[in-house]
């Protein structure tokens, strides 16, 4: 089954987080699960915060990008479009905000995802984090449409 | 000169992002000027959102380790403390909060940071992140400070 990621156009892949060609990146694949849109990732050993337990930096990244891929294939949904279709839709982060309720053992996560709001160009999403079944940290990002020039030189 | 970083007790120093022992994290580096704390970093070539511009969650995750870092500074400094004395400061997140204002490219960045507020084991830090001296983010952490069962198995 092809991700939200797998349809990103080849010039925005290259994220670190969740670009498809980026090989020294998370790569994270995200999917529907009827309203909710799901990214399981298992960190790496190395990425820890104290050992055993993920790295803060590595759980706001993964909310991050898979906000961002929640709000691209919102904004499919939203106007009755493919993800194949054309021109494609690709957000960046205005806001992260994120909570952390408890240490998040290094395990298998799963990144849940919920749109609070489509609203013009930005799409508000909102997160959890759970390893085992619990909630470990919450987040909320506000994306926005990617400029046409996002990343050129001014 | 000793960063701040260089004071962690050994079991608290594998933090992928300021671990001085995580030979794969960012390991960065944190100092007083004046009443500001600085951290430098030049993003690796592929920590990147598209080509050239370096990866939000890279920006989150230093704004998240200056952060904690800057929080244990100041609790010595506010309690009129070496930071070589014992017992020793360290915390952790309770949240983060980034609003990302520009592209960030990637050049050497400073992050910057100053206490907004101490309040018990609680410290809250804002911080910029600056490239070519422009900030292209701001964030905030409230900081707490670390459980001493943090990370034991519960």
């Amino acid at each position: 089954m092809k991700a939200f990621q797998d349809y990103y156009p080849e010039n925005v892949s290259h994220c670190y987080g969740c670009g498809s060609q980026n090989q020294h990146g998370h790569r994270i694949r995200t999917f529907w699960e009827g309203d909710e849109t799901v990214t399981r990732y298992t960190p790496q050993a190395w990425e820890t915060s104290v050992p055993g337990f993920a790295y803060g930096g590595l759980i706001a990244s993964l909310i991050d990008c898979h906000s961002t891929g929640t709000a691209a294939a919102a904004m499919y949904r939203s106007e009755g479009r493919e993800m194949s279709s054309q021109p494609a839709f690709r957000f960046v982060t205005g806001s992260l905000h994120v909570d952390f309720k408890k240490p998040t053992p290094i395990v298998e996560l799963e990144i849940r995802g919920r749109v609070k709001e489509i609203k013009g160009r930005k799409v508000v999403v909102e997160t959890t984090v759970s390893a085992n079944g619990v909630v470990t940290a919450r987040g909320e990002v506000v994306a926005v449409q990617m400029p046409e020039d996002f990343g050129t030189p001014r």
